[in-house]
């Protein structure tokens, strides 16, 4: 029997980017869609993102969204944002701390160039996301799409695990800072 | 056949009350296990949580937690949180904002009445949530539950939803100021 993964520091953040990288990979992956938190105005706010990009060697993690949309005026105003997703097959929680910065015009167009034609529709939309309309058929996809494009660039500044085991819970944290050796915490 | 419920401002609110009772009450059901962000001083933080109630008529949710936690403390600072379901079978998004207060000792005593023995024991632990450990092993459940139980009382201040529907996407928001009477935006 092979040792479980998350009875070691290493094992347990060797997961968290195995577990990343297959979000990038497979659109069933608990990872393909992370709860992405920023803070408005209003205080934090929540949404369901898709995972695009995670390369460990950088730390760096990336997101699609829409220059015009909420999270990118509050990345402007307080660029550090946390990221969360339950992953039930690994009984793991993977909780993110990152900063974020935006590529959008000329520097996203090579990501843009990647975006294949059916999901760059969601960035032509009409009047842009969160006006009032009257009725949701007065929303069209009439914009340029590249116009409005952006990739969320995230670089990991601290990774928190709590894993469910049978035995016990076990809690980590690794951040950049440290070197990503990592310590485990108090459940 | 009967009309698509998200098809409606008063259908779409109906169904985010129907869907976090049921979370309270179906263990399977996905608004229990909400993830809730809270900002502290070094931005925000996301973690699972266990939706424990939901009132529509005073638009209050609960949540339990050991009164020592970094949610704590990060709400005793900034009491504005965030809420976020996703809800598969509903093909919808839920996104709440609220104020946060903290029920705990003589005032939290009703409710820790009602938690079962087994659940108590999350907050029997120590050391304190959070703390470095040599070893997972380090930490064990000697502390008496009743002294760190808390209650969050969240006073939910705005609901924003997002309807993937088959013909098009749906985006509303209702908030207590506008006496959730609701209206649609731009997805």
């Amino acid at each position: 029997m092979t040792p479980d993964p998350f009875h070691s520091l290493d094992g347990t953040l060797d997961q968290v980017w195995q577990r990343l990288a297959r979000g990038v990979a497979d659109r069933r992956a608990a990872a393909r869609h992370p709860t992405l938190a920023t803070v408005g105005p209003d205080g934090p706010d929540l949404r369901t993102v898709v995972l695009r990009a995670a390369r460990r060697s950088d730390a760096q993690l990336e997101v699609h969204t829409d220059l015009r949309s909420a999270k990118v005026l509050h990345i402007g105003r307080e660029p550090r944002i946390a990221m969360h997703v339950w992953d039930a097959k690994a009984d793991c929680q993977i909780r993110i701390n990152a900063l974020a910065s935006c590529l959008s015009g000329e520097d996203g167009r090579g990501r843009f160039a990647q975006v294949p034609e059916p999901a760059r529709r969601v960035y032509a939309g009409f009047p842009p996301p969160g006006k009032v309309l009257a009725v949701p058929e007065e929303h069209g996809e009439t914009e340029d799409p590249a116009d409005h494009f952006c990739v969320l660039v995230l670089d990991v500044v601290r990774i928190e695990t709590l894993h469910l085991g049978p035995d016990r819970h076990r809690r980590a944290v690794f951040t950049a800072a440290g070197g990503w050796s990592g310590s485990w915490i108090a459940p």
